[in-house]
């Protein structure tokens, strides 16, 4: 084998060959050739079987830590070949958060197969971290951070990290806790290697220290590690104790996480967003989480032919009405979609909060003014340049249609872009996501506003 | 004041307050009560020269991070400010990658005025820096990273991390360097804690580097620091000579940033991303950013009316297809829509590549197939339950009417759905941003083939 070979990329096809072969020697060297998340994803190419075939000649700590980088069904399967020893193994070389995730997927006879197997303290962070509900800092935390007294000296607290670095995940930070666990202050490993060796943790710590509550939302969790840099979030309990910490790389993933939840639910898509790779998530899965807001706006949308029978009349009065009704749907559509994206991305970051809903209305009516402005004009131009008299009865002028259609779609413009505005605001305010008023359900709520505006502006300029 | 206030939090108006009785001593206080990112919300608040009063009373190091903290417009504000000392000094505080940032959105004279006033190391640092083309991994990295030679003893590369630590962003790993700056290695510091004290840096180090081409796309580095859950990820120039590290922070940022930009452009908003404070955009460039996109969709979906135009004699005969033709429009963007968008993040999240454009299609179709089998349904229904016969004439049946719409609707939604993930795979293989394909100009187009869908579906079925 080429051991120049990239620690990026490894060709399961390549794997498979050896596994083929069961030629024990080469799968241990190709398992050895590249970094754990190469190795996790040319795995990941395999059926469950085979990937634990070449994971078994792994040793224990990075068998663990690709298994921990498979995907979450591939990891499901795996365990339901293994021995209940194999398992619990297997479990405790994970780190506490993964190992937690895992046994929360298994089903329910797994995970008490398991369980006993595993030694006591291990039993009791399971049950401690997974007392956390989903979606909350608590359940993204992990139970393998370093304490530390403050009366230790910089160079007892280094030898201290030192003993503890093999079971922990992170020691570049350490806490310091006062009585009952309470969470006093904050040390970096930098901050000690700096410090003379016997200046003692409790002068050295920082005391304000930037944490979560357990409770809360783990992306508002996430967003705090980005804002202050971090590269560990504690999380405390409401009496200030602490009872885990978030870590770099666990945000980045939960802010990956639900970025796509949310451009799934700007386009109306539900479902658990977390599990989805969308090759491997089947068409049927795919089908379950688009088809029920389809379904429903395709109904909502029938509303609109009853809109437009009601006024069969004026049309066949003025056909050259029709003609722009696409496009008068579309414009408010696009212009309500724009707006409710910008101001959902701007929730999402904190630029904006549910209090500024009247900054957020003015701004926007002030972009829908220009907007309105411009499409106006283009929608006059285009009646009036390129549609023949001969389309308008005699009863009408063609500029005063002109006219008509331009101001139904100014007004069209201006609503829906403040309606794009005003639902992700106030679905902030009522502590819903914001995120859920979503673009199609928008697009369609516009489409049925626009056509009573349009008829309705008909109405009262052209006397329709 | 309050000792035991929250360091996330400052209000801007107590420092306002501070600042017009002009009392330093409560400015002081106040800026060191707080964490720097919460300092720099409250000075965010602020005109530039209130801001810099406040920075004046701030140590320099302190001072630096907070400025770094601001918003990109305030820190242009407040250089205007400032003396050609001041502002060389604050440059020369400022982390490398900051810095370089910061001489970029400068007017040009400003940063010739004060480049020649900074030491020069740091002009090179930042000539070297700023040599990388926006959006590369090169234009984020900074060059302040330690390197350790191979002989090192554990016990001496500690001493050396240590020393440099006041200086470099981050000294939790150093890099390992050959002949000519060639990367060889990376060693963490938890590694040199733990080894023996007289072992060799070289046989310590780990010779696997996961690294970047300072020419690569800064969100593809983003996304390998993500994947190998690393703290920093060292860039190299084309003969593998180290050039900078990207680290963990400002990974998470250039996510963020560029989720930003996926959402903007699915919702055809352009403009330059990376600015946008949302409140603090004026009205009129969030208009610019999305006018062009709005106005170029109206005009096209002018076609719709032309479309409509030339199969008015059948609308005139069987006036019910005008009821559906909104529905069918709707339902055909929202298919759409939702296959783009999940194509379009599958793609940036990297679980689906250009090559494999035919496995997602042949997904799609099957979700396709699925959802059209419940709208045709849904849709045939409505015909048949809630129509009245007689808005049909005598020479066409309803079930016959029913069954034209339901299949309309059904090549409407393959079509749109197959044309919805084609678009993004088909840009991804052009190696143009999928993004770009928009859902506003998705569903403009999807708008006009579903007209001609349905108009011809009622052409060959009941002969209009």
């Amino acid at each position: 084998m080429d051991s120049d070979r990239d620690p990026t990329t490894l060709a399961p096809e390549e794997l498979r060959g050896y596994l083929e072969q069961a030629d024990p020697k080469d799968i241990q060297a190709f398992c050895e050739s590249g970094h754990t998340a190469a190795l996790a994803e040319a795995l990941s190419a395999l059926e469950a079987d085979q990937a634990w075939e070449a994971l078994k000649r792994v040793p224990p700590t990075p068998r663990a830590e690709i298994f921990c980088r498979l995907d979450e069904s591939l990891q499901v399967d795996i365990t339901e070949k293994l021995s209940r020893g194999d398992l619990a193994r297997l479990l405790s070389d994970m780190p506490a958060d993964d190992r937690v995730d895992l046994l929360r997927r298994l089903p329910e006879e797994e995970s008490e197969r398991v369980l006993p197997a595993m030694a006591q303290a291990e039993r009791e962070d399971v049950r401690r971290l997974s007392s956390y509900a989903e979606g909350t800092a608590g359940s993204i935390m992990t139970s393998e951070y370093v304490t530390l007294r403050p009366e230790l000296t910089a160079e007892e607290a280094i030898a201290r990290l030192r003993r503890e670095a093999p079971n922990k995940e992170t020691i570049y930070h350490a806490y310091i806790l006062g009585e009952d666990r309470r969470l006093v202050g904050v040390i970096s490993l930098k901050d000690l290697i700096v410090a003379r060796a016997s200046e003692r943790v409790g002068d050295l710590m920082h005391r304000e220290v930037i944490r979560a509550r357990a409770t809360d939302d783990q992306e508002a969790a996430a967003r705090m590690l980005q804002r202050y840099d971090l590269l560990a979030l504690p999380v405390v309990d409401e009496r200030e104790a602490i009872v885990g910490i978030i870590t770099h790389d666990d945000a980045i993933d939960v802010i990956t996480q639900e970025n796509t939840e949310d451009f799934e639910k700007l386009m109306a898509i539900t479902g658990a967003h977390e599990t989805g790779h969308y090759l491997r998530t089947p068409a049927w899965v795919h089908f379950r989480n688009r088809v029920g807001w389809v379904v429903s706006l395709a109904v909502v949308g029938l509303l609109s032919g009853t809109i437009i029978q009601r006024y069969e009349s004026s049309l066949e009065r003025l056909l050259i009405l029709a003609l722009f009704m696409p496009m008068l749907a579309d414009t408010g559509g696009n212009t309500g979609s724009q707006a409710a994206t910008v101001v959902v991305r701007a929730l999402a970051l904190g630029q904006v909060k549910a209090r500024d809903i009247f900054r957020v209305l003015f701004k926007e009516a002030g972009v829908a003014l220009m907007l309105c402005g411009i499409l106006g004009l283009t929608s006059f131009g285009r009646v009036m340049l390129l549609s023949r008299a001969e389309q308008v009865p005699e009863e009408f002028t063609l500029w005063m249609v002109g006219l008509t259609i331009a101001v139904a779609l100014s007004l069209q413009v201006v609503s829906a872009t403040l309606l794009g505005a005003l639902l992700p605001m106030l679905a902030a305010r009522l502590k819903l996501d914001p995120a859920l008023v979503a673009s199609p359900a928008l697009t369609t709520a516009v489409d049925i506003t626009g056509l009573l505006i349009y008829f309705n502006t008909a109405r009262v300029m052209l006397g329709l």
